[in-house]
């Protein structure tokens, strides 16, 4: 695909078909994400791929209470503005995808954020190029229960930093609105 | 141009044609940003262009110099690897580009890091696309003078997430070694 199509018709995806995305598939999208820059080339990130419909609903649900528990304590916090959402026991976080992958890396790592941006970009570009939609999903990060992260398969010492949803769009949906760029200062 | 051609060659380039880059394409490119997605499409991020070398030049002095009196209180800091480099004062942090592109956005913003990451990913496969060499230059982000901040336009209370380097390359390097995706779990 010709990149300028790419760039203009990438979307954020929360609508799928459902239809299974087959494993190689994912595996070529991963390895494609392996040329993302990283720091000093550190390639920290590791991923997990999740295709068990059951395990992403508890992930969703673990993420969704981790959540609320914090807006407890903290009530004005940005997250307020999900926060009917997110008490709504049938709101699914990952949009009853089909495929879900965890962007994980050392804690350790100063640059793990970045890096695993990067890596994120290049994984949404890759799945696009290939007809597939994909959305990041901030809410779905905050899984901190011992056993699910066990079960998951989380490495001791990572952290969960990009939720990817994965999966064949019903439609591609209007782009959101962008604003020009903010150039500030031109020296 | 297509995009597994540009995703198998996109490189981070370090060296340029002696050749300036129109502020036309500049701006082109960071239209082209403006397509990345960020957290609750809060789009946070500001851009300073810098073409002008001496102002170049002096900001390679001023993060060679921050970073030197980081590892001075922390001697076994991973930046010890670049210590050798850092106290050459022939060295150039923006491997003398042409053109050096700040992303920076209010510190505030908790997602900051990964938006502005995202962002960059675009600048730099949007670059790439026009036939630009880019690289991320972590080393020059540590500006902290209030005078070089001022003069350089980066706003109260925002923070240099992502330097970025922009040029014609002399040539396209080898790529740099990657290993395959480390896939923890397929669940």
């Amino acid at each position: 695909m010709d990149f300028k199509t790419l760039l203009m018709n990438r979307r954020s995806i929360r609508d799928f078909q459902d239809r299974e995305v087959p494993l190689t598939v994912v595996q070529e999208i991963l390895q494609d994400t392996c040329l993302a820059p990283t720091a000093s080339n550190g390639q920290p990130c590791r991923f997990i791929i999740i295709r068990d419909r059951g395990v992403m609903k508890r992930l969703s649900d673990e993420s969704r209470r981790n959540l609320l528990a914090d807006l407890a304590g903290n009530p004005d916090a940005p997250m307020k503005m999900y926060e009917a959402a997110l008490r709504d026991d049938a709101f699914n976080v990952f949009y009853n995808a089909p495929c879900l992958i965890y962007i994980t890396g050392p804690q350790e790592v100063p640059s793990l954020e970045v890096d695993s941006a990067l890596t994120a970009a290049y994984l949404m570009f890759s799945a696009a190029s290939r007809g597939l939609g994909t959305c990041w999903i901030g809410l779905g990060a905050h899984i901190r229960g011992h056993e699910i992260l066990r079960e998951t398969g989380v490495p001791e010492g990572c952290r969960i930093v990009a939720p990817i949803i994965l999966g064949y769009p019903t439609a591609i949906p209007p782009a959101s609105e962008r604003h020009t760029p903010d150039i500030v200062r031109v020296i």
